[in-house]
């Protein structure tokens, strides 16, 4: 059985680790050969591929990135992507197709399944934590670690000046990074997508910080916007973003904090630092139990699943419906810990 | 309502989390006062007690340890001892406790509740994650992680020396962290105390990795034992580590593994070092969440309950039940992990 | 005797490091007594401070930040200014004072003892190493550690994406930073603020490196600046940044790099984390040894002095001598890490 | 110009870093060829080589190790050593030999350049920082990061069980680890191999510590011995650890501890930890730069020097002055830290 591998997106903490693990275990236990498609889904379009066995996976467990390369390129959005990918595969007698990505990744693999026939076995990759059907992703324990390790960091130099110091961490639809690194950190404000804040909330909270004689630090997912964006808008503090504007809601808060309550305010983006690296021992744990189980999805005939995290087993889902909606912080969550704000 | 709080046992990362999310949220939410018992169960016998409030518990979050202390005294092998806590508490107005701990603990806890009407809410704690009823417990995450750190290091001094490396972790009678950290840290060998391991299959592991000139690392947990302990102990290889046999195995190990392959090994012991410091985010979330529902707990009159994790869901069980059977390595789940042995 | 201590300017991982080690000498060999002053000049200024004494410094060696504050405050722009200060250390009864600060803070420290006669002793403290007369100054070697995780940390997300990364360090006017970390990192261009950049050399080593088929990493100081300034800011592209315009360079950069080599750049800026924080344990070393000596020669009435770094030797040099020009980074070091650009 | 390379002795953090920085100058500015031997002397003593060029360089800076391998294989203790070597060298071409070690390897290189003519010329490295004629030797300060760190751990778990910690650091005959993560990890009592310590008076220190209601850390180097030694070999303690008793003052002092003052007490041996890994930034900084003089020094014809860290000058002194003696912690600096004991 020859069996191909893609990695598609952002690139995540862990995806080597889940190749090496497919490859061992399909080598080892079942005799499989393996393929590894260059760049995504760009790979199996244009025929760029390289050979896995086991010494290409050797060494890569601790490495951040993927060996693979990644690109966003979606084959529903070529000209007769579908039958290119169908013919590649063909071409390089391809079994079945392992292939690891987010929602977008695994929204082909599910149609290239069900509407082509092509066997696909999909594991679940986004650093947001944010795709339903599994408890977590790889590489959201790395990240939130690293935004976790910088907030530590900040509190020091926040009480020294006695200044509030923003940290804008990744979460463009889902506040999970915010959420824990937040909560972690020991934050005094923590902003996320799911819920429009209140600036002046916010400085209502900053300024009973300070009160205690503490400096504040301020959490805010980059996904996150003010209550009464138009008036934000309006009044022109936020059109210099342009269209970063969703990068750049650390900035403008630090400034409206400023005015607001006459404090210093720096701010932070923690930017790419939180998806590149070595992964934690959680996220080498996860991706590599979720390659293993994968290829015995794959070696048992078991196509259009998903590999999926539930307490501390790993079940099978179907990947559309995994897909299907985007998993956000629930509202009872948010108010759990804000108990620890101001 | 005034609440206690202690905690027992060997220390772990994470219980200074727990004790100031309880604290802020009982303070802040529910108007309680809280008396902090100090050094485990010997606090309530002795009436040893500091105040804890909002200023007390600042800044301790990222803190390793405990700021009550901590002990593993027993009140039922202590005369009278029960009767002792009982007039403590009274004397000192204490409605409920809050008991962070591990089995010993929250078995004492089970019984104070049960049989002598103490209203008493428990905290899992223990750092070998073997408690059942709760997914994880914390401590353990910041555990695996430092051993899998270590283990990182050793592969690069193991490939230059072409040496063996053994790698003593914790794990009396679960495995938990050496599977864990083993697996994460790419261990060629992981010996954990649920499966007697086999002298004769380790030292084929360690000849095959030597065949394909890599170095291999071998990951030990201090309760693994050989199949035949007889004949060890009977050649005089163990006993002269006399009563301290358990934390032996890592050298014991290293020796036979010499002596039967003629290659040189080494052995890190890493002892203490695994369960001090600062917690990781995980921990930090986890401690967090399980002290802010064990003060909801104990604010409802739900008594006789710990808090548990279950998926990504804090629950409440039993604490009778929870501290029934330890929870370890099933064999499916060794298997699993096998095939990255050798 | 009784000494004073202050902490100016921004803050560094190590002045608690340094303020504990003078009051444990101080106390516990020449029996002194302290005072802290608040807050850099604005203490002595408003006659703000508190007792130091052996409590008070426990336990701060690893912690970031200074437990004195800090601020930028100073008493030569305050009307007033030194005499305001001579009459709080009369009236507290200092015989001496240690001043931990840069190049400002001692500035002031040198002339209130060369003026007017306050007996000062000065310890050197700039996280960029740009103070002359010391080889190293405490928290440059944190920040270095800091910023080269992050550059190791950013290699497998630019090599997953072969996309360029951009990482903006702090050196507003030294290099040093960018220069010791983007050479520990492997970055493939390092940019400081002492030799203007030319923007297509730069693209040139982008290119080069992408030709051998890598991603780049552009290490660029704060300070850094390009040849044809003029330029740049006639066709618009700086002035965006306004009055930031320093703290933009690394964006300027991408947009740059993007439009001329037509790959995909994108920016980190590390900002605050790198001056927050526990210290490198070289950093507690050398701050630990600067705050011994400094308690030594205000025991010898060795005044006017500054403590500095010479090889492994802690030497004494005036403080006047020690902050007349910066130390920036000569042009053959320059050129000699150069052979890793492109 | 074809130049040897090779690496020997024990495993230090930054060997990689040399290699590198030797290849890219070498082939990139002087045109070089470069032969890599394997594993220290016995490459060229057995004709065992690699290829060194950039691609083989590519990557290994952040690396631990060394890609060459090493042994302790000492040719003048094999017959014929050093012809065989010279016939190795002649054989393959070699106009040159760059040698990475410490003493041992070193004395090789003089007596070879010196007795017999071959170009040699020497990198200095010794994890335990003990080579007399440069500052620092790369590895220490990755050696020291990683005990301060362990030893940032150990204080929280000592104050929980009010316990002594005894930390038993790598340093045969030089203490320079212990002293710099002593003091580093604020340690209250350091022992080193340099001055032999009186029990009775660490039992007092403990105690001491015990009285201000602290716990004590003990860090000790491998080598340090008690000042009785023979009382201490008289009432048995010592000799139960045989011919590896150097690595066992970590326990014999527990035990001792735990007996004159009955307080409870463990120990951690760091062991092998200390020594793998990636290399901290001012060691990668360090390495790159002995590296790239290195190779100036083979290019200019310069033999027989061994490039030294002078400051922040990296300059040339002969091989056969810098292994002359060892660098040990003089007295003057032990009682500085002094200050900080108890």
């Amino acid at each position: 059985m020859r069996v191909g591998v893609l990695t598609g997106g952002g690139d995540c903490p862990g995806l080597n680790a889940v190749i090496r693990a497919i490859v061992r275990k399909g080598v080892q236990e079942y005799g499989h050969e393996f393929v590894g498609f260059r760049d995504g889904w760009r790979g199996p379009l244009e025929g760029r591929s390289i050979r896995l066995d086991i010494p290409t996976v050797r060494g890569i467990l601790p490495r951040g990135g993927t060996i693979l390369g990644s690109s966003r390129t979606n084959p529903l959005k070529e000209e007769d992507g579908i039958r290119r990918i169908k013919d590649t595969l063909a071409r390089q007698g391809v079994d079945a197709l392992v292939t690891i990505g987010g929602e977008d990744t695994l929204g082909v693999a599910a149609r290239l399944c069900d509407e082509y026939g092509v066997p696909c076995v999909g594991v679940p990759k986004t650093i947001d934590n944010d795709l339903s059907a599994t408890d977590y992703t790889f590489g959201f324990d790395t990240a939130v670690g690293i935004a976790t390790e910088a907030i530590d960091r900040l509190h020091t130099t926040a009480e020294s000046h006695m200044r509030v110091l923003v940290v804008e961490v990744m979460g463009r639809h889902a506040g999970w990074i915010a959420l824990h690194s937040g909560l972690a950190g020991g934050a005094n404000v923590i902003l996320i997508p799911e819920q429009r804040f209140d600036i002046e909330q916010v400085c209502a909270w900053v300024t009973s910080r300070f009160r205690a004689s503490y400096a504040p630090i301020v959490v805010v997912a980059e996904g996150a916007v003010p209550k009464d964006g138009d008036v934000v808008l309006k009044d022109g503090s936020l059109d210099s973003f342009g269209h970063v504007r969703l990068s750049g809601v650390g900035e403008w808060l630090a400034k409206e904090i400023e005015r607001r309550t006459g404090k210093e305010a720096r701010t932070t983006v923690l930017g790419h630092v939180q998806r590149g690296g070595t992964p934690s021992a959680f996220d080498r744990w996860l991706a590599t139990r979720f390659g293993l189980h994968a290829i015995d999805a794959v070696h048992e005939g078991d196509h259009g699943v998903m590999v999926a995290l539930r307490g501390t087993d790993i079940v099978r889902v179907p990947i559309a419906e995994a897909t299907a909606r985007l998993k956000t912080v629930n509202p009872e969550l948010y108010t759990e810990v804000g108990v620890f704000f101001g």
